[in-house]
């Protein structure tokens, strides 16, 4: 007979929690406490195997995750503090996060679909989502749990956990115009994504609802080449604003770059508070990237009730690149 | 009878290694190909489980990785991409990794423990490693395998990939004294911690080889704010040195912020290579992370042999903030 975690719990003196807690949280567990229960598991040969525990649960306590390549020009720490919020999350709920790479979507949801058949994952978070995105209606073909970080524009069918967008633009204008600015720019990404689009709405409706009037809107990919190129035409715009909302950290990086090679005046504003824009002095738009971390293992355990609030305020830290009129 | 592979491989018409593929690494099979194998996978009610398949080869191909917090103040990207080169290397072997969090790293190794004793991981990759670590001898005593990305400078019992920091703060050296820098200086953390000593080391010992006068040599925690005093010591020298070799980019990046500052000439080139690095057009020299990543993968897949080539070059990559003499 093998022993079994009530019989180590018995030979240790402790609860059958507290084995537990030793086995799948033992920084919960004091160091001595942990020593006799070890000691008891090795004593009596016990041999607790997960994989057993999974194929009786038909859980595998694992959630899925494609790991994006790291774009050469994306300024980071977003994508790592979202990783760690999971993994931190799911350590409180006794689940892992399995690590996979796919050369595109369609190979994330067959490395998904064939990961859930196989019993190695329960569930996939999704996250980068688009407007028309393949993954979800795919996942739900093949019956793969997910919950999605982002939205679509057609979410109804599955939780989804999102920043409000449209906010963090929104707090970045009336900052502007607290600051006595007047005519308020906006740079980003070319329309047509859910992100992109929410971020500009901020900026255009918090201008009307202000009374302020709108400056250039200039679109482009996310680069610093093309930041710095859209900061010259701000710059040589015949009537050129006096301050600029950016979508992202990126193309504000690019941009600063050219503001401050010509000694220029010119307010700005990124979005995603990366570790670039705290090394440029550079205001940005933070994203609650740990709270949504959180919320999207709490939506894959839980599925949440349709009124639940998924849409999280993201915040406006503010540094040199706005703070001179 | 449950259906077997062969059994589906038959029914679809190919050879049980495409069954595989479609299972564990669907984007190598050809569209058409997929769809016959998962048709028969329906048709037959086959239900691979790795789980099942784990018990077997008392192998969960789970490879365990503590994510650490991220630091507000580390410019990112090599995390990043270490992590993204492990999983990729990790998926060509048929193994994936599980993240888990721990407070420290008594808590990291006891994860470490837990898992390994439950079955949920094969072995174990340690990163940021110093001397005295207190990692290694504690899995070693438990028995969990391991490969560690570093050294500890006692490393003989075990797999390990490190890159070469002298190296790389050598060819920064040599750069500089080329494009006609006579007195160089070094900013970097405090001596003690094996990566910092190797990266001072091929600074100092490439002035002497080169017959240079041996710049101010400045020390202090990684942050902005402490390489942005440090680069306002380098400029108030009596003998100012006209180059730095800095041992970060996030030193590089608060020295840069003083010397732009104050419009004043000094040569830099960081370490890491982050994006911030390309964001502040500073030079930098970057890390091998992908083939680290990949190396790390092999060594504990196929231990290597003891003469094996292990110490991985650096490359320079040179940017606006050194071409200047």
């Amino acid at each position: 007979m093998q022993p079994t975690v009530e019989d180590v719990a018995r030979a240790a003196g402790v609860s059958r929690q507290t084995v537990s807690n030793v086995l799948n949280a033992p920084e919960r567990v004091r160091p001595e406490t942990r020593e006799r229960v070890e000691a008891a598991i090795d004593r009596l040969g016990y041999r607790p195997n997960r994989l057993a525990q999974g194929l009786r649960a038909s859980s595998s306590r694992m959630i899925g995750y494609r790991l994006e390549p790291v774009h050469p020009h994306a300024l980071g720490s977003i994508h790592d503090r979202f990783l760690h919020a999971l993994a931190d999350a799911g350590r409180a709920e006794d689940h892992h996060l399995l690590l996979y790479t796919a050369d595109d979507a369609e190979g994330e949801v067959a490395g998904a679909v064939a990961l859930h058949k196989a019993g190695a994952i329960d569930a996939l978070v999704l996250y980068g989502l688009h407007s028309g995105d393949p993954r979800p209606p795919a996942l739900r073909a093949h019956r793969v749990p997910f919950a999605a970080f982002g939205r679509t524009g057609d979410d109804d069918g599955h939780p989804w956990v999102d920043v409000d967008n449209t906010a963090g633009t929104a707090a970045a204008t009336r900052h502007l115009a607290e600051a006595g600015h007047r005519r308020i720019a906006f740079v980003g990404y070319p329309p047509g994504s859910a992100v992109g689009d929410r971020r500009a709405e901020g900026w255009r409706s918090t201008c009307a609802a202000l009374g302020l009037r709108l400056g250039p809107d200039l679109r482009g990919e996310d680069s610093l080449t093309v930041g710095a190129a859209l900061g010259a035409r701000l710059l040589d715009d015949p009537d050129p604003p006096t301050a600029v909302v950016v979508a992202t950290d990126t193309l504000a990086a690019g941009l600063l770059r050219t503001v401050r090679g010509r000694g220029a005046r010119l307010a700005v504003v990124g979005f995603d508070d990366t570790p670039t824009a705290a090394a440029l002095d550079l205001s940005s738009v933070r994203q609650p990237i740990e709270a949504a971390g959180h919320a999207m293992i709490a939506a894959l355990l839980n599925p949440p009730p349709p009124d639940a609030t998924r849409l999280l305020p993201p915040e406006l830290i503010v540094r040199g690149s706005s703070s001179t009129p």
